[in-house]
């Protein structure tokens, strides 16, 4: 068993540094497209079978130290009531958003066997994973759900859930609490189901000031990184454009915390403290480059990390669409190539 | 002559903080909605009765210490030989992107009168603001023209600007230097036209890591600000996302730096020193919350500015278009009463 990343996470010595990638299984791959051409996205979430194919599609053909679960960030919310599609090239649809104190008011909680199919991809991913590297089980941060759920889908200025927290903060706080509260579950079964460490995607938080962030995001991931401290694995806190909420993501919890390509990682370590981990930080961008020029970013990244134990190479965000399956391969390679201790 | 903005970009006292915002001649307004209802945005822009009409509408209106000319950061791109489009509800479309050394060969300077249409708008609306407000020149910074040139439109990800940057560097190089000399010259003859002052919009640098800006970029917008010294009004430079880029940002040059929501006002002053003044940093999202919410934020802005000259108040980006008027004409009598001296 490869446990450099678990290793890692605990800021343990490893003999070189570990490398996973976000959104690793997807569609940069044949193997995945594959299977997208005969079943939808949620079809892949929802067939424990064919998620835990998926989440071992990039294990068997990169040396890669780590395996996600194939999953989606809002499956929580369709379970929770909301009416969610992937359309083809649009990204999710959530046709019934939520958009006052009623619509929160209804929103179900998630404490039976809604996502039983998640644990059970889990349990089987770890099976075919046996020997081999550990699996990362995650879930979407409050924020990051809430502003899909109240958008309706993707956004760019966030306006609604901005609204919905500046002139309702008491509902956007039972918005909040509720999706926590969730979230907690969520994790918790994901673990308990075999995942080895968990992470939590706060991925559109960057779009808040950091006194928002303190008043009305904190206590809410803060009681998710409590509520899963028994737990004993290692939990990832990660954001994007959060150069600037970085200490503040610190403070809500989390064992390693996930760093974007806006800033540098040493400068960004010291402020969050080298007494937690990092993961992180190549622009995704940079696997459509040539060897060369990834070798040299990944150089100046380890160059940063400076063999302190606790760097999980990672990119800044997940893989994009159309990235060179050349570009994947050599990065990992390169990352245990030039950090031999 | 109100010259309390012109006094804050040179860090002199002023009996309250001066406030503009972004975008502030835009859609959320009825008189200007009336134009557009005739005339397209590329006529407004091109006609100099219109675009000094359009510049005068929100200081009629508000309470406001600048004037800032109508225009499209696009329009040079335009006068350089890309074929522009605004598309309703879509944003701007470029039908001929830039793609490779060819395209970027084939860019026209622009050193004659391709853009005199400006030049006489600023004119005009210089006249009618006599007396009143100072009025501001501006131009889209190399990076973010680039992107646009390259995308062929906005983006989100800017996966084609990266591979040209990361893939052609001399490409690149010589692309950005085309902008930044065809940059330079059009705010010289906005401020010979009569600008008081001019801001450099780098609205999308904050997809770059420091690295690449500070190789990419950087040394184009330095040429800007080197070649504009010697006109001897403020010159103020503007980003978005750019947290971790403050202080290259500073480095590349501008009397005034331009901060978005995403920071705090005190920490940010102090990462470019303050021995330059700052712009911003209300989140544009705020102006649709209640009165008692704008004050709480509008006096957090100023408590962080503590009455030291040089700060100017405005958004952290430009006005969204449904902003609710009385937002807006709140806000700008909020700075004012708030920052009695």
């Amino acid at each position: 068993m490869n446990d450099r990343f678990l290793k890692a996470c605990r800021r343990e010595p490893v003999d070189c540094t570990p490398v996973w990638f976000m959104r690793q299984a997807g569609r940069y791959m044949q193997e995945y497209q594959a299977i997208r051409a005969k079943h939808s996205i949620l079809e892949v979430c929802k067939t424990p079978e064919l998620a835990a194919q998926v989440t071992l599609q990039p294990i068997d053909r990169f040396p890669l130290d780590a395996a996600i679960i194939f999953a989606d960030i809002l499956l929580p919310l369709e379970a929770m009531g909301l009416r969610l599609e992937f359309a083809e090239g649009e990204g999710p649809i959530i046709h019934n958003p939520l958009r006052d104190r009623a619509s929160v008011d209804q929103l179900r909680p998630v404490d039976g066997d809604e996502l039983a199919y998640v644990e059970e991809a889990i349990r089987q991913a770890r099976r075919a994973l046996t020997g081999k590297v550990p699996l990362i089980g995650f879930a979407g941060a409050p924020f990051t759900l809430a502003s899909y759920a109240i958008e309706g889908g993707g956004s760019r200025n966030y306006i609604r859930t901005k609204q919905l927290m500046y002139r309702e903060p008491e509902v956007w706080h039972r918005l909040m609490d509720k999706l926590a509260r969730v979230v907690t579950g969520y994790l918790r079964r994901q673990i308990r189901a075999g995942a080895e460490a968990v992470q939590l995607f706060d991925s559109w938080v960057g779009c808040l000031s950091p006194g928002d962030y303190a008043e009305y995001v904190l206590p809410h991931v803060q009681l998710i990184f409590d509520g899963l401290k028994r737990e004993q694995v290692p939990l990832i806190h990660f954001g994007t454009g959060t150069g600037s909420l970085l200490r503040l993501m610190r403070q809500a919890g989390g064992d390693v915390i996930g760093l974007d390509w806006r800033v540098h990682l040493d400068d960004a370590w010291q402020t969050v403290g080298h007494d937690v981990a990092v993961q992180g930080n190549l622009d995704p961008v940079a696997l459509f480059a040539s060897v060369h020029e990834i070798e040299r970013r990944v150089e100046d990244i380890l160059r940063r990390a400076a063999g302190r134990p606790g760097h999980i190479f990672n990119l800044g965000h997940g893989i994009l669409p159309n990235t060179p399956i050349d570009g994947v391969a050599v990065t990992a390679e390169m990352v245990h190539k030039l950090s031999q201790r």
